[in-house]
């Protein structure tokens, strides 16, 4: 497997578009397509949040359906939430907007928002948008990288990714791009993300292998402990690549998930240093824990809490905070087995050891602490379990985003 | 019932002093002592963090015991949690100074410490204070002033009340303090408080009373969404008003109990809106809720969500935030039965009407919770439990707090 240039438009027989629709953000792109010449089997993830938005009610019914997918519309700006019939309404104007525009049937055309909730979509809007896209689709890098960036909010970078793996003898492309900066504590996946591929592989081994590896990624990240009503992470599979289809757990469909772990943890790690007002990347690394669901527990737990990452953006190694927040966590452990750690670029600093504190050089700390890659190493020495969770910093900047109004 | 002056000190019997032992603040009080003159019934509530501090345990053993209580030291500065054997030897030494200075047993001291987890006290320092302390014990309202004072950390404000009821023509006092402004999330009961009355009652009625009030007091408070390793809540009786002995449920239970609740309710909502870094309460009322335990976890997660506190600090009336919070409470609703209304000394505005958005005037509701007090009413129309919890604003300031070094 490699990593190659280019994102969702990598994979053979995919194609973007983005439109400045004028939806809530004026002067910028807020609206992108995605479009496959063929219909593709389809894989999909959403959150498990009881208030769904509009969208993830109908992608989920799509999804479920075991009906093929074949485009995906996306806006920003209105996360179209909380919206009531209305806001069901507004999924089916724009997927049938595509079905008029492209031929492409509207019950195979996902949609997807991000924004404010609780503010209805103007379909006028949408529906021109759809209009204008649809002749403008391109297979460039440079549309695939449009898109990615159309369907920013407050994110202030672009997260997107391909890469190519063999399967039987056939070059595969897998790509994906996603966007997130707020309201990321994902709980079934996150925010919005989006993968294609022209890999040929059962719909039902597809969703197996997607379920798996989101666990260990874009479910492994927070930023702010919210999670969202519009969590959805959506995999399209062309098969275009010509290998034979992946029907069975063999090397082909390892070779299939190790892409996909990458790709997701990729796009992941990318979101949780993007998070709202981050100054770097706040990472927990469990080791040897009980079983994987406290590995897991447990990491996340450290990077969620509030006085953790406070501390993080002030280059204080308040070690005490994680601890703590692995006590409230909910996973059983013996304070008296635990090591800690600081790692970062700058080094590596054991700061406690089996239930007693370390001295430590401060000023040691601090400097490893300045780094944009900040790693919290915790062997618990109770079993063999790992986990690694992704998070970032809290800053003023946090507060200032979203206590302006209607962030 | 009716509230008095006066804090800990108020029911007959007990004293309070204060030292300035420089544990870790200099030129201000950071000790504290509560005795009382003859042994009390205890009850106590405490962190549901698996890591301890070295204190909970010492209590924990204390009170479990069944063995009257009669002193608590408290210090500020060191929260003497993550400090292995020698922690326990920090509790064990500073009991003993009690034992020596006043001839009180020291398996009936309790001691309790809030602070910086992961430093080791200065054990000196500590039966210093004590010996000092012991020569300065006082009844009188300034004592117990000063020692909600020493016992603050961040605080900005001490937090203390007493209150008078009738038990058997007795007149029975009830007083308490409490501190805590970060890492504040109880989930068994808060921070440090502690409560004396001169009420005569039974030890197990005492502990269940103490059990079910802090549900729907101390743990509906959250600040920062962080449970502390300190937590703890200790209720001493001594039984010198006289009355005669309170041992089954009868009307004299429901006074205690009333006074209790109102004691802890005033307490809590005092610690909520000193946060750190806090500029107004913020208060969520949920009303005919499925059940009790949905009540409390609906309005729990609407003032722990960082991003409805970052909107209530910036008035903006994002009420998506509070629907997309409780979405992932973990409570089961439908939003089409939820109505949602923003509440304060300012008025009433209703926001959301079963599954619709409302248009609503945007200065009406930036003026509304622009208040000191903010509430958010929520009417779920689909029971009849009710609840109530209380946390603050995110800010600049709570960021600012907990970025500084070693806060």
């Amino acid at each position: 497997m490699k990593q190659i240039e280019g994102g969702v438009t990598a994979p053979k027989g995919f194609k973007a578009a983005v439109a400045a629709a004028g939806i809530k953000y004026q002067g910028r792109c807020d609206m992108a397509m995605l479009t496959c010449e063929v219909p593709c089997e389809c894989a999909g993830t959403f959150t498990s949040n009881v208030v769904k938005a509009a969208c993830v009610q109908w992608d989920q019914k799509l999804v479920y359906s075991g009906k093929p997918m074949q485009a995906v519309v996306i806006n920003s700006g209105i996360a179209n939430a909380c919206t009531g019939q209305e806001g069901w309404n507004a999924c089916e104007a724009t997927a049938k907007a595509v079905e008029e525009a492209l031929g492409i049937p509207y019950d195979t055309v996902a949609v997807a928002s991000t924004g404010v909730i609780g503010m209805q979509l103007p379909v006028e809007k949408l529906v021109g948008g759809v209009q204008s896209m649809s002749t403008d689709l391109s297979a460039s890098g440079e549309a695939a990288t449009a898109a990615s960036r159309a369907i920013m909010t407050t994110d202030t970078v672009n997260k997107e990714i391909a890469v190519c793996f063999e399967v039987g003898g056939k070059t595969v492309t897998l790509g994906g791009m996603s966007k997130g900066s707020g309201m990321i504590h994902p709980n079934m996946c996150t925010m919005l993300g989006f993968l294609t591929t022209d890999l040929a592989i059962d719909k039902a081994l597809m969703q197996e292998a997607l379920g798996e590896v989101v666990k260990d990624t874009f479910n492994m990240i927070t930023v702010d402990g919210d999670t969202s009503t519009n969590d959805t992470l959506l995999l399209m599979a062309d098969g275009l690549a010509g290998n034979e289809q992946i029907s069975e757990k063999n090397k082909d469909y390892d070779a299939f998930k190790e892409a996909l772990f990458y790709v997701c943890r990729y796009l992941a790690r990318r979101m949780a240093s993007d998070g709202e007002g981050a100054t770097k990347l706040f990472e927990a690394k469990v080791v040897n824990a009980r079983s994987k669901e406290d590995a897991r527990t447990l990491s996340r737990a450290i990077v969620a809490s509030n006085l953790s990452k406070a501390a993080i953006y002030g280059c204080d190694a308040n070690f005490g905070r994680f601890l703590c927040a692995m006590g409230y966590s909910g996973a059983q452990f013996d304070q008296n087995d635990v090591e800690l750690f600081f790692e970062s670029s700058e080094g590596r600093l054991q700061v406690f050891d089996r239930g007693t504190p370390l001295s430590f050089d401060e000023e040691v700390a601090a400097k490893l602490l300045a780094a944009k890659e900040v790693t919290i190493f915790v062997d618990m020495h109770e079993g063999d379990a790992e986990a690694t969770a992704w998070g970032c910093d809290l800053t003023y900047d946090y507060v200032k985003i979203n206590a302006d109004y209607r962030s």
